[in-house]
């Protein structure tokens, strides 16, 4: 079944993707792969990067200017880092071709909203917040592949004023890819996502830096097996685009770190003084919680890394 | 090549496995490959099980009284939870042949020679205190296989009064299963394993809770992706198992608990307050060290989860 079948004949006549790399150079292998593009130009501040973007084919032609790469294109896919989407709102908005839907990708998205507030002075009807909850621990257009939103989420945050016909070819679009895609209100996308992405990056981060911090870190690290080579892969996460989203969803994330250590603090008290039954108890909910959750969300592993 | 090649002609004469579970009879099903023991008799409480071991060939015979079947052992493997090493020794001594040795497999190792001082008023100079490195989240002797150990660590922690000529057979045991072999000292044993191991279960564990307690648990659940089914996979290890290991090294559990509670205090404060270079800093530091430790250790994932 050609890709193109699962939406219809969704047709992007020029496709913008600021910035190609793994989430943003997935997306149009996908739709080029489809036949739902006619062309693809790339941007970003990195030539290299563009150049190696058109020898492998995932971009027709690029531009180191954002807003000249946006010009004619109707649609205009933000895979840059949270930082950096207010900026080039503010920079690509003259150029933009009447008409033009503006999504993004980033892992937050009240902030996406306030950014393009604060560059733009309100929230454009034509940009759709979104979040393919996909990704692997590389990054850059090497590492992206066709067929990585396959079964994964997309997760779309229009507002009030988002035009829903807007909306509606951001989620075509993604469609193409086989992706699920859902609607969420923006803040409630950011507490999800701040317990199941943003709070688990930052105890893996921390607890490879603890290790690494004690005496023994070289038997440490030595002496790890495969569980801490599980539990740590998100550790090995880009720290600008995590620096990035931790701090961009500070509000949601700061709430789950808090319930965490709370948590985590009766946990070691549990531990110091002895208590069977409760740490029992504990690992028995956790595994009943995890077991269930596993089976209905299908196969184990594969290395993704939801962002 | 064969695997008695690796570590010469080490002869089994009666095997005994005490806990015929995945660690229990991966071993067993290695030594029988390897051609280099003669007999293996399993024990445990468990009949059904016991029975599942001679179908799929594991051993040979089994008795449900571990007394009983160490008889005429000349090698004992306790692979049962730490909580019953105590109780199994005291039960097995006065039925071990004379010069049989006995290891366990359990992970954390101060406990066991603690437990065996308690339960036979001394810690006997043929009890070769031993824990490899490997496993999975299943249990059980349907979950064994074999080569479970090849390429994976154990580690021996003899103490000055062990008979080295039991060590050196402990040794040559395991080698046969293609695992390095190294000897520790019990408490520095305790230290890293709690860092590397039972820290990150507690971890998993508590996070699992954590979101399971939350209002938005369907949609925690629904939208986690790859990394957190990574993260959290250990989560999913044997609630009983965890809570006898977590209990028997509490004292370095602890330690390594309140190091971690406290840089991840740290981290939150710096989020909260939204210290960019402070988190950026942490989580370099820690891709660093994990990208380091991951190149120095082989291949990535494979789904093994240290114990």
């Amino acid at each position: 079944m050609p890709l193109a079948a699962v939406s219809g004949d969704v047709v992007i006549r020029r496709l913008c993707v600021i910035g190609v790399g793994l989430i943003g150079g997935s997306l149009a292998r996908d739709l080029r792969r489809a036949g739902v593009v006619e062309e693809v130009v790339g941007a970003s501040r990195n030539r290299a990067n563009l150049e190696r973007a058109v020898e492998l084919g995932v971009v027709d032609r690029f531009d180191t200017d954002p807003a000249r790469a946006v010009a004619g294109a109707d649609m205009v896919v933000l895979a840059v880092p949270l930082g950096a989407i207010g900026p080039v709102l503010g920079h690509i908005r003259p150029a933009l071709a009447p008409g033009a839907v503006v999504t993004d990708v980033g892992s937050a998205k009240r902030c996406v909203i306030e950014a393009a507030r604060e560059a733009l002075g309100e929230v454009p009807s034509w940009l759709v917040p979104g979040h393919p909850i996909a990704g692997t621990e590389n990054s850059g257009v090497e590492a992206s592949f066709e067929g990585l939103f396959a079964g994964r989420r997309v997760l779309l945050t229009p507002i009030d004023g988002t035009d829903r016909e807007a909306t509606a070819r951001v989620r075509a679009m993604w469609e193409v890819t086989r992706a699920e895609v859902l609607e969420m209100d923006p803040d409630h996308h950011d507490e999800v996502l701040a317990a199941t992405s943003h709070l688990p990056h930052m105890l893996a981060y921390t607890l490879v830096d603890v290790l690494g911090s004690m005496e023994e870190r070289v038997e440490i690290f030595r002496f790890a097996a495969g569980g801490f080579r599980d539990f740590t892969r998100i550790a090995s996460s880009d720290p600008q685009m995590w620096h990035d989203i931790c701090l961009a969803n500070r509000d949601a994330l700061v709430a789950s770190l808090e319930r965490f250590n709370d948590e985590l603090a009766a946990a070691t008290e549990a531990i110091r003084r002895g208590d069977g039954p409760w740490v029992k108890a504990l690992f028995t909910r956790a595994k009943g919680l995890r077991d269930r959750y596993t089976e209905s969300n299908g196969r184990e592993g594969g290395g993704h890394v939801g962002q």
